[in-house]
């Protein structure tokens, strides 16, 4: 599986993802919203929120760019119903930004289902010919798709088990949600390769709505509580008749994403059980305590982060060190949205 | 066949499209576009156009609005190759405007495929409903996606083979351009129940290049040679080693769609083998002959055309019954693009 | 002054506009949006409203494109107050759009001022010369800024009487609507070169609305009754007191604009008194006598319009030389609306 | 004067905006691109170039947004020329943004004259009544407008002559750029209120170009060379026969806006002679010193900076204290970015 891990570590940089769920509330859509707010940093290429309206019908609002580029009042409230999902996409190159949007939805046999995706699966390719030689169809290129046709060719009414099924199948790392016209689930690899956190907020009819996110800082974002991780390989829904649970019968052993820690997750999260801040700071501390045992200690001046994830550990190695810590680097935060680059501008006609 | 034809007509005014395609050409994104809009009269809402690049991939731009509002020279440029089919769609209500917008294309087991319809297949759901319990998912409520499924399900290495058995199972309404990386085809229903149109152009090499269209109205604009109609349950097609056609097995007697004639295409266009103008004109002529037997025509004072498509029917009319043709309606051409209506901006606050 | 004339008439294509005001009416900003909306063919480059509101203040919203383009629900509700201008106006090229869009607005000694301009200033830049010597500042290449600027320079409590003062110094075409927080002024210029009504309107109180505008067509659109020319030389206004009207000093004989009733106006609207469909028409006919007797007619096959504005002399000539009328020349009402042009698209590489 | 001061650390918080200027360079306004780009954080409500082309006409390009949202290689390009000034203003709320938006251009006897200004001019409103009631008109509330004025009212041909003559009667705060067909400017008040720079930059021909910004961040974004500080009361200008330098008659006390130090300067930026980052790290130190002084520090637990300008007062604090710097607040780069507010979500029905 190494193989797979690294292979899937590759892909990460252009599949970095941001996920959410929103069960039993009025204000499913600008929950769901703020929720993508919250974590707009694991994704800006895209954003989309799909929601069941009274009918049971699925209402999809997708488009590329910023949340609150892709959303306004008018959509929001056309966005009406009491579930919803959300995904924010990281920024990749290729011209076919659009059809990869994601929630992906479509109607199966059994009713509207929309999709949520936030990882790589591995034997995605060999799937997908599979898929085509029964005669599947695929309009994107993002897994996603993959996973929906899973989802339609398990024939039960029960789409937990269509879903379970189709999971099965896959090798890799995948952090879901998804939405039917009767249940919001939420799952998650064996490896537990991507975060994905539940938790509850009161809502106005004083009854409890689930939020499901991919970090634990879109719960601080709208006052939800945080209840607990969903489990690698834990399958778990909640419809009309409460919150259930199910794990797969495939086994991993853990393997999360150093990257989460190290720099996707916001370090106001608490991803895998612990504080990325406090993570990213014992990380500085460990590999100061480290360079004292070297004898590279003497070498330091100072201890300057690169901004801002490298803030933390910066911080934790200056205090194991007692080196003094300095900004020496600072963040044009409108970097990265210039479309000229200082050198293009002295070299255009060179 | 009465009853699906009249349910075909009913559908027919929110159904209305424009279809191009072209082959064998180096500007075949641009005389796409210019095409479309020659016909853009036959639909506002969205447009797009699918090309072959010299990888044998498909490139697409599809958007909501006008053409000349979805592309731009850098997307024409963006969307190279040689050969292009290209759709513009009837302004409709309802939210999944863009998931309808076409061509629609997929990647099938044989490679891409992009299809351009215009018409109504009657017998849509019923097919529909047999390819999800088969497993297929459905992102788009337009028929075109079940064409999509059915070329998919039919394991032919020839993509017309597989075409033509999908095309044997429709009812309706149907006028098709389709692109593959190999090959662009035309195909239209036994009824010949919208019109579709086969041109040539010499191309910038002095080869001959092909061009298909709703109308002939786009072979003027772009200098193209009008050479005959695709035969209503006819599959024409045109690859590497030149021009094809074959018959489907399915025979109807010929029905096809009056609102062509007197609504939908452009006055200069030949359609159904007849100039639209003379057709207009002569049902007007028609008109003035019988209110003379009827002995109505010592009431009529003037003739007043309602603009635009009802003019010829007027002067046929004022020439047969020697009346006054006087223009007493103006049009706004901007009429129809404003966000709100007179009494609105009046009744507003009452 | 022919030379003028002629000059005026040269710069007459790139300056063609439209100009709207209401008085007294809740709905004011709406009205103008109509109105604007009714004569939108006298220029599709910039659009432009000026209010005032309960506080006396201006308000101001000003944009390139159409009407519907520049204005939605949410502007015209910021565009409160019961008085209101507008102005279209005509496609240009240059990068100075924008500060050439009116209304021009601007704070004078005595309060904020602004001004709609149809017309052509002939000695424009003899008084811009004097004016800068004398320490004025423009933003703009538009003669408007010409008229704002006299107003200002005019130490009178009474607008009407720097407005008057001001204009007596121009030579050359222009048809106004000004507006203070006092009153609405409607002047036209001696020649009466460019057409300016005023009709009345009911408003939701009972009491009487004033609408003034380029065309009469603007008053169908939302229900107003026609009432008069402005008359050339006259300055016309309405205040809280009444309805008043003075006439200039400077006296020319009435030179009207032909292409007024040859081009510009739409076919419905009644310009300089007399009905512009019935002036086209009237054209033709003239022609054809004109033809009759120089014994051209028998060369004469078919009469063919070049649509829309040559619709009614066509049919003139047609009646009244007998011969028949054709439609040969079909017009794609988006034309002109594309950014590239057939011969590009096939020329390009070349 | 104290009271105008204080009046104008009022206003500040409104008016905040960045200048640049550039002269002697083939790529002028990609050179004020990118000095705005770097000091953005000053402005974020609209952004403005305008460069002198090959025939000394201005070239005019502003928008409301950032400054990669209102240019692009097309209207870079557009803005052609050797020499430009820019400007980017402080979000405000206010229906007159477009209007206010900078740098300012007219065009006066002696020619095009553009103002980008960076103050508050504390006398501006008694300006504007006594140039009012001799005939001027405003079209925007800026000051900087005010100034444009006064330069157009001194009757010499000599531009800087005007500008001095203007400036002389102001009072407050101002950084500016001014730019004709004939020079650079660049002037700041007797107090030193508001940052300026004078930088150099070695253009493609190996010539020297000049180029002026609020702060020194700019020139290392573009690498230029800081030279020093445009002196409070100084008239700086380049043109065709070199630079030149003269001293406002009006003399005052330095009173620098010390918000600059604390808020709004980049902490990487040298300001009124001294490094913000040093500057906001030692006014920490102090303050801890100060706590030792009175007993506080026992109560003190952790220093929790509130970020970004914070970050460096903390550090500094922490230093001088001994007690432990932490990152208690997390900044979502994109807050304030959003249209609702999480309690808006959840209180939009109540």
């Amino acid at each position: 599986m190494s193989e797979s891990v690294s292979e899937s570590m590759k892909r990460t940089w252009k599949d970095e993802c941001g996920v959410v769920g929103v069960w039993n509330n009025e204000h499913a859509s600008r929950l769901s919203y703020l929720s993508l707010y919250a974590i707009q940093h694991r994704g800006q290429e895209s954003a989309g929120i799909v929601t069941v309206d009274a009918s049971g019908e699925h209402r999809v609002q997708k488009g590329l760019g910023l949340v609150q580029e892709v959303f306004d009042d008018v959509s929001l409230d056309r966005l009406s119903g009491r579930a919803a999902i959300g995904h924010v996409r990281y920024s990749t190159t290729g011209v076919n930004q659009m059809a990869n949007a994601q929630p992906m939805q479509a109607n199966l046999f059994n009713g509207p289902v929309a999709v949520a995706h936030n990882g790589n699966i591995v034997n995605a390719n060999e799937i997908k010919k599979r898929l085509k030689e029964d005669g599947a169809i695929f309009h994107a290129t993002s897994d996603t798709e993959v996973i929906l046709h899973l989802i339609a060719r398990h024939h039960s009414s029960n789409l937990v088990d269509c879903l379970q099924a189709g999971l099965e199948e896959l090798d890799g790392a995948y952090s879901l949600t998804v939405l039917s016209h009767q249940s919001l689930i939420a799952a998650r690899d064996p490896y537990g390769f991507r975060p994905l956190v539940l938790g509850t907020l009161k809502n106005g009819d004083g009854e409890k709505s689930w939020i499901v996110a991919s970090e634990t800082c879109a719960f601080d974002l709208i006052g939800a509580q945080f209840v607990r991780e969903i489990e690698p390989g834990e399958i778990w829904w909640v419809d009309a008749s409460g919150e259930h649970s199910i794990k797969m019968k495939k086994k991993r052993e853990r393997a999360s994403c150093i990257f989460e820690h190290v720099y996707f997750a916001r370090p106001d999260s608490i991803v895998f059980g612990q504080s990325v801040y406090g993570v990213r700071k014992e990380a500085g501390r460990q590999l100061a305590e480290q360079d004292e045992k070297e004898g590279f200690l003497k070498d330091v001046d100072l201890v300057i982060p690169v901004p801002d994830s490298g803030v933390p550990s910066a911080l934790g190695y200056s205090v194991q060190s007692g080196k003094p810590f300095e900004l020496g680097i600072i963040r044009n935060h409108y970097i990265g949205r210039t479309f000229i680059q200082p050198h293009q501008a002295l070299w255009r006609e060179d």
